[in-house]
């Protein structure tokens, strides 16, 4: 597993498109409405943090509104029985290279998984619930499958006996039952990350959904595009930032340095949020007790000086990606896997808005604005220059 | 190969969100700026169809000018030396069920592929043009691999010496030299499917691509949206209405009562050409000879029937999804690889459009509007009825 090396040096200012453009309807999130405000389905993410899993945070964005206790033991039992990973499946992991990026083995097996037991077109919306609660329960089982095999030689059994999707991860990967602390930190993490609206990964699901396609091509889809450095690789982008300094003084002489040199700081500023990310103050919370915890406080302490820094210098709040990568770097996850954590929780709001897409029944098809040579005549192969 | 068995009734009136709205800028491609025109790059899709091979399409596309007899051998040598298969994409291939949809085989194996042999960053540009190329050069090369290892038991050498894309599809996949008429009626095919502007697929490409991921995560994701039967599945649809009857006369008695029951009729009408799709009248043409030479005259002459049945009754042209069914089916290519033809053509159109959206550097990032329930107050799962 090696870390990223790329210092993202791209401009974001005015880089979005369809900024502000309506592209559809939805009945699942509101963003930043009030400047730094998330509610899912109505409910206040402080609220979910606090007392929700996220098990029932993913019924909540799947079904629509929050399980009762019954309902809610019935969904975890049907996400513990969906743990396991078909015999091609695992093949087919097995002969993913040792040095693959984790997210293009994520992105591969869920493709996979779509060829082995693919979407049948009878239900369309209970249906696409099945596939998503099977890639809720199978994102962990498949991604430290591989990783245990091409780093280990070793097959491992991905029944790990943990009631939660967090504990399992953190149990396969590390071998052991995990410590309940970081059990509940990361359970908040998937809750804070499981859904925001029109972001461009979900927005890339609700495309594809949108010809009629199968979800498990929507969900692979953006799993592709979170991926990419400006989405869900932030986080991993944020840990390689805060790791290069030794010390809170250090790590503040070095951030006024990369400003200066007009570099980005990623983990910073949000394009929906203006006033603070609501996410970040619940995680940081997270991340300097778990940090106080394992005795590393100087970690949290860097973070926390470049939060200051960043706010000092350019009035610019962290993004829940900026603290999750410290809790992420104490809970000893790779880096490498921090963008897949993401993938695992916004599965849930990707198949939401899926369903959403399906039922609105709308092919998402915008316009171009041509600046290419106008009319031309067409030469020969023999007679071009 | 199972046939497909859906009929699809979902309405498309009004059912497209983002029409008309631009998403960016392009100058790869114009479609219907007179109603009923295509152009290339500035290139008439009349002449590119007439004169070229799908290979200096693809060369025009994503390199942006037609190349000159030099070069272009050299870029012929260059998609000859990029058909081979890493051997753990050949094991994965063979993992995946003898019963799966090409689509999903195609997707799988566009992303394992990006696992294996991943795109380096350090040329964004250059890069992607290679990939692009790899992906050109390999696709017929996965998509038979798998069909004759999962049909036949057979692991087939995919060197098969022939010297354009449309022949070596028709070689590995028939296992002898294909007839002349067949390559040259496939490559015009692939020149009319290479490329459509701002199409949900091409858009999903360059979704992923706003977040600067990788080319495989791009393309994998297109092939995801192009799998729906609103988008790349119609020529399989088309297909499938063809074959329901025997003679023009029951053709057109069928289609005016699938036309009274308001059902669709999948290869008609385009939601951007108003007068005609140009691509129709060219592959039309080479359906008819294509008919003729084979002695099946019959299966030309029910898709001619049903095309004036739509236009007396509808006005609706048909698409160029139509009668690339019909000469498909003369080729004797099963059913469920006329989408994974698309691909294969498209592919050229989806890297253009990636590439130009890093040249770009936005993330796209539309809003929407929300109609969900307003802020509401959280209750404990133990008091939730």
């Amino acid at each position: 597993m090696t870390e990223p090396v790329e210092t993202v040096q791209a401009p974001r200012k005015k880089s979005v498109a369809l900024a502000g453009i309506e592209a559809g309807q939805t009945a699942i999130c509101t963003v930043g409405a009030s400047g730094h405000d998330l509610h899912y389905r109505g409910y206040d993410i402080h609220d979910l943090a606090a007392h929700s899993s996220f098990e029932e945070t993913a019924f909540l964005l799947i079904h629509g509104d929050l399980p009762n206790a019954y309902i809610f033991s019935r969904y975890q039992q049907k996400l513990l029985s969906m743990r396991g990973l078909p015999a091609p499946l695992k093949t087919i992991l097995e002969n993913i290279p040792t040095a693959a990026q984790p997210m293009d083995v994520l992105r591969t097996a869920c493709s996979a998984m779509g060829s082995i037991l693919p979407e049948r077109e009878d239900h369309p919306i209970q249906g696409a619930r099945n596939i998503a609660d099977r890639l809720l329960a199978s994102f962990p089982s498949m991604l430290v499958y591989w990783y245990q095999y091409a780093r280990n030689g070793r097959r491992i059994e991905v029944d790990s006996g943990e009631e939660s999707i967090a504990a399992h991860f953190l149990h396969l990967l590390q071998g052991k039952k995990p410590p309940e602390s970081y059990v509940k930190a990361l359970d908040t993490s998937l809750v804070l990350y499981a859904e925001h609206e029109f972001n461009a990964s979900t927005f890339t699901a609700r495309v594809i959904a949108g010809t009629g396609s199968d979800m498990y091509s929507a969900i692979s889809g953006a799993i592709g595009a979170l991926r990419g450095y400006k989405h869900g690789g932030a986080n991993e982008v944020a840990i390689e930032i805060i790791q290069r300094f030794c010390n809170p003084d250090e790590a503040e002489d070095g951030i006024r340095q990369m400003l200066a040199n007009k570099e980005i700081v990623i983990g910073f500023g949000h394009p929906v949020y203006t006033i603070s990310d609501p996410r970040s103050n619940i995680i940081k919370e997270v991340a300097r007790r778990l940090c106080e915890e394992a005795g590393t406080p100087m970690l949290f302490e860097i973070a926390e000086r470049i939060e200051q820094t960043m706010w000092a210098e350019k009035r610019l709040f962290p993004n829940l990606d900026w603290y999750s990568a410290v809790l992420y770097r104490v809970m000893g996850i790779p880096t490498r896997m921090f963008t897949p954590l993401f993938v695992m929780a916004r599965t849930a709001g990707w198949a939401a808005h899926i369903i959403e897409q399906r039922l609105d029944n709308k092919i998402i098809r915008p316009s171009a604005h041509y600046i290419g040579p106008e009319p031309r005549p067409y030469a020969m192969l023999k007679d071009r220059k």
